[in-house]
């Protein structure tokens, strides 16, 4: 009988956003939003939103913020790499959709201590890979932040109709594929973030991994023309995160063969010299970019020339779509785990 | 000589960002990007970029931030407000091109003390405005701020090509226009922002322009058909502001009739109740996101038809665009002024 008749009495007390994931958050959004238009494709939920600007062409268009303290940590990234990862997760989110990228803007909150060569590597590093990429920054806006340094990044794409690759359509059966190695970019931060400063020039591709993520454009709009896939995302958020989306996202679950993932040696080598298992971090970890994609087993032959036309970038076959729902992890003894979803930058 | 061979003797300390204005650190990016591509057909540095995803079609966007303890004071502006607002200030870089709004992207950091039913209150802000204004919400992205609140939107519209509203333009001899009545909103944060709460029942009017701005896309796109325009803006930094940039960014300058500035009745009681010149904080006071706009003389009568369609607002023409750089105010005894650039928000 707590508080009942005391102060307060009857009032019941408004909760904050912090007891809140981001993935809540968004569908309150969703639960406002009226129907989609006739020429919106894809809504809000996949990686980018596709629409019909006119017949018969789509463009595709995402935004993504990188913050200090949230997502990075200025303390041990480079503004050169934070200008980097602003650009690559949004053009990661073009590449999960098969879109080819076209333009970006930039929206910036500076805090004042900010320097100013900081200020001009944060913006040649966005720039560098915006160029590379084929996207042009049109616009933008620069205020101050009485808080965290901020960059946040709106990327617009272009994709053809039936070429999209969309986060439904996973069926029962399925194969699961990824592209490179996973957990590298975890094994990075973790090299960087560790405040005795070893070990972050013995292993200087997982820390580059975890620096300047590089979005996998090509094997997206390869997948697309190849029309292999049943469903793809990117990882920004990790392989269980991406797993669930995939599946549980969809009332479906998936097996995954732990002997299959693909592991880089010196992400491995990381986390064994630090105790910590190899699996579970490549599983758990985000900030890989890489892609997660499900192709229907008789249309995986269609994967030979997405190989060949993504010249080195690994395809690895992890594991298999289920009806039954709840993701496992099977280990080498035919062990099942379950895993979770990962984890939710907001709620970190 | 002092330093020289002392400690840091050689060293060129780093200027901070807080150094700069918005403009200069915007003009350093922009030194930094590669030639624009020929399907940018209006680049950085207008209100919104202007780019033809296909032949003959062209498509308008532009991308805004709300952050609180800059934009807005989270004390006394209602989180509804700052969602309109968001939305508002891109929307009126639409109307300011001549667009029509068809779609937008929201990206937020949340503090974690906001409350479920504040973010619910700004979320359903941005989404009436955005409904009204025929803009669907098409993605977004939801972050923790160890600082502020932060709204950022993207907006994205259409226009025809022989409709765009371009910032230069304007020719000595032009007749300046603004839409509406200037220095409500600032009036309107002055009662608001004042800490013993007098007054802002007495002038609601004010209070609601500076806490819903009204974006002008109808008056955009009537006067973007009209083809009467030279050049246009909205007044979101204040009149001294948009006259600088429609004029001094050019080689030009303009005489203002200060007997001529629409002020509501509103407005002017509210600063002389305080004891301040309704005319300077008409001329400098920013937030009330009208049109600003230059036409030659003998196209002046073409206005008629954008005044009859646009209804009740009212449209005044304040003064002549000259050849002379510096823009002057000239008061009822024909005493000249100079009208400065007005602030910066980085700068605040």
């Amino acid at each position: 009988m707590t508080g009942v008749g005391g102060p307060g009495s009857g009032v019941v007390e408004d909760a904050t956003v912090s007891a809140f994931g981001e993935h809540a958050l968004i569908d309150r959004i969703r639960r406002r939003l009226p129907p989609a238009p006739d020429w919106l494709i894809v809504d809000v939920g996949d990686d980018a939103a596709v629409y019909e600007p006119v017949r018969n062409r789509l463009e595709v268009i995402t935004t993504d913020a990188v913050v200090d303290g949230v997502h990075v940590d200025r303390r041990f990234v480079p503004a050169g790499a934070i200008g980097h990862r602003a650009v690559a997760v949004n053009l990661s989110d073009l590449a999960a959709m098969g879109a080819t990228p076209r333009l970006l803007t930039l929206s910036l909150a500076l805090p004042d201590d900010l320097s100013l060569s900081d200020f001009d590597a944060l913006v040649d590093g966005a720039l560098a890979l915006a160029e590379r990429a084929g996207a042009r920054l049109v616009g933008g806006n620069i205020t101050r932040s009485r808080g965290p340094l901020m960059v946040d990044v709106t990327a617009v794409g272009s994709v053809h109709r039936r070429r999209i690759l969309r986060r439904s359509g996973a069926r029962p059966g399925d194969y699961v594929f990824v592209s490179g190695t996973l957990g590298d970019a975890r094994a990075g931060l973790a090299l960087l973030a560790d405040p005795s400063g070893a070990h972050a020039e013995a292993w200087p591709d997982v820390v580059a991994r975890y620096l300047r993520p590089e979005p996998r454009l090509r094997l997206g709009q390869v997948l697309g023309r190849s029309r292999a896939p049943t469903a793809a995302l990117d990882l920004s958020d990790g392989l269980a995160d991406g797993l669930a989306r995939l599946t549980a996202d969809h009332g479906l679950g998936c097996e995954i063969d732990a002997t299959a993932l693909p592991m880089s040696a010196s992400a491995t080598a990381v986390w064994q010299s630090r105790g910590a298992d190899p699996v579970a971090e490549a599983v758990t970890g985000g900030d890989d970019y890489e892609l997660a994609f499900t192709v229907r087993p008789k249309e995986s032959r269609r994967l030979g020339a997405v190989i060949r036309a993504v010249g080195g970038l690994r395809l690895t076959r992890i594991g298999v779509v289920t009806r039954d729902a709840g993701c496992w992890l099977v280990d080498a003894e035919r062990q099942r785990s379950p895993i979770g979803r990962g984890y939710e930058h907001f709620s970190r």
